[in-house]
């Protein structure tokens, strides 16, 4: 992604110095009007790398509000970096448009992107548009920087480690549900319903957890393909496994509400995508410090397990002391 | 992009294992088993990010085989790292994938995607993969290293200064009309045909002349989108402008042979996109050097104007004298 200056230069390098240029506010993307761009980490301090895409009428609806789509393409990304406890540095944006994407929805876009990026001190650091003859594809690659040696990994759960979630669960499932329903179900309050459309639509990434999980964390990822799914990789990775009490897994008052509505829920919402919580472990005694970080970052975190020695995946325990079965223990496009 | 090990995992994981995890050797990779990947830049070294995609039906034919459509999404990057000084380090993936794509398409686009990988020393760090209704699409972001503060720009002409080419010009948009005829013009030899056609499908990114550029270039692009436009960008953002001598711009054989039976595709030659060959400039008393270290690579560069005062698009001027006149400097998606 480059611009050439505002005195010439193609169509999309005009579209790149109006729309995007303002957001690559890093000395090292020149503006994006070079063909790339250069960062160097902090002293003691190493990259953490991360790509991921959003596509219309997979990820979203193509009538979602633009500026929304562009900050859950963000978003979606700096939720790993959270995960893993590195703290946002930039990103590129890779962007396919169909011909009938005009001005304002690109200016929309941009906007929502220029917000997130200075909310989340990641800025732009270049990319590419193009014209597409298929759905909208947001491609992002964010990179962030962790004390050398410090990225927190998926393969460090102990047997006796606390297993930990951020935020609350199941909501984002529900929230596309409401999404696709003409209208809310009876029982829900049209409040509940647009928290939960709210969460579906934008996900809350828990970069303000980064430093508390490099601390205390031993292993971390986020929930992006649902929690009893990503557990079992976390475990898997690990070579352990874990016992979760279903009954203490943090469910969102609207949630609740939905769920007292249709009990049979709550399977969708152990397993359904788009959380963006971060499910971690630690040790026993890290715990209480790492409530009270999160409690100074303004987030919740609560314990719902133990891993265990073992291999299988993490048994899901009801308050009646059966372990639940799951049929499609997570999201997946294949 | 991460595959939770053999022993289970959803269908992309599986696919990720299969084809993709092989791609990442570096450790920092991590297997792709983790939900990112970690970087520690050489000491006194800082990074140079480029991302760039290509679209099925936009920047290749949905039947082009697909180790080639793999190594030239990887290549169009490598070859700005290339440009900008950088040697490159390793790359994040987002792939689109359509439901026709099927396991042997992934199994010769990863192939492909190999073979460069470890050509260019350039291994894949994670990404994603997704199943699109529209085509396919290759997101890549690459990341080079160069010594602090070295990364080559493309505002650094300054006047006096010789504009250098490498290799030959023009050869990728000859292929792509031939790609797109039913057969070769008569009077082009079926070799010629051939090697033009494969100049289109397969860019030859110049990474052997990155620390000749970091050492000699004051100025440095790619010429994705042809000479004439890409050019005068670089002469844009720089401050100045160049005159060019068109008969001294190097062709191919092919390309020479392509042109005596129409002469009038000169213009599209030095005007079309897909060269991904350097434009660079630095002073006279550099150019035996950089001659020297790029026969030392194996590649040829060739003196083709000068940088000059002023700030209008460069100039070039053919054997008789006059200047020739472009109504679309260079290719532009939009």
């Amino acid at each position: 992604m480059s611009a050439s200056g505002h005195n010439g230069g193609s169509a999309e390098d005009r579209l790149i110095a109006k729309h995007f240029a303002p957001i690559a506010r890093h000395p090292g993307a020149l503006g994006l009007t070079d063909d790339a761009a250069f960062f160097a980490p902090p002293a003691g301090c190493e990259l953490v790398l991360k790509a991921d895409a959003v596509i219309g009428g997979v990820h979203f609806f193509p009538d979602d509000p633009p500026d929304l789509v562009a900050r859950k393409a963000l978003r979606v990304n700096l939720s790993d970096l959270a995960a893993k406890g590195a703290d946002p540095a930039g990103f590129l944006l890779s962007l396919a448009i169909p011909r009938e994407i005009d001005d304002p929805w690109l200016e929309a876009f941009a906007r929502g992107l220029a917000e997130d990026a200075a909310h989340f001190a990641c800025p732009l650091f270049g990319g590419d548009t193009d014209r597409s003859p298929g759905p909208i594809m947001v491609s992002i690659a964010a990179f962030g920087t962790v004390p050398a040696g410090r990225m927190v990994r998926r393969g460090g759960a102990r047997p006796g480690d606390v297993v930990m979630v951020t935020g609350t669960i199941g909501d984002a499932v529900l929230g596309l549900r409401l999404r696709q329903a003409k209208a809310p179900p009876p029982g829900l309050e049209a409040a509940a319903s647009e928290a939960l459309i709210g969460r579906y639509l934008l996900p809350q990434p828990r970069n303000g957890l980064a430093a508390p999980l490099r601390a205390h964390a031993h292993a971390s990822m986020d929930i992006s393909d649902g929690l009893v799914g990503d557990l079992a990789k976390l475990c898997r990775t690990s070579g352990v496994s874990a016992e979760i009490a279903v009954e203490r897994i943090p469910l969102s008052e609207p949630a609740q509400a939905f769920l007292r509505t249709e009990p049979a829920l709550l399977r969708d919402m152990l397993t359904g995508g788009d959380d963006y919580e971060i499910a971690f472990t630690l040790p026993e005694e890290r715990v209480a410090a790492m409530r009270e970080a999160a409690a100074a970052a303004g987030m919740a975190v609560t314990a719902i397990g133990r891993v265990t020695e073992g291999s299988g995946p993490p048994r899901f325990v009801g308050a009646d002391g059966k372990t639940l079965e799951f049929e499609k223990t997570s999201f997946s496009h294949f």
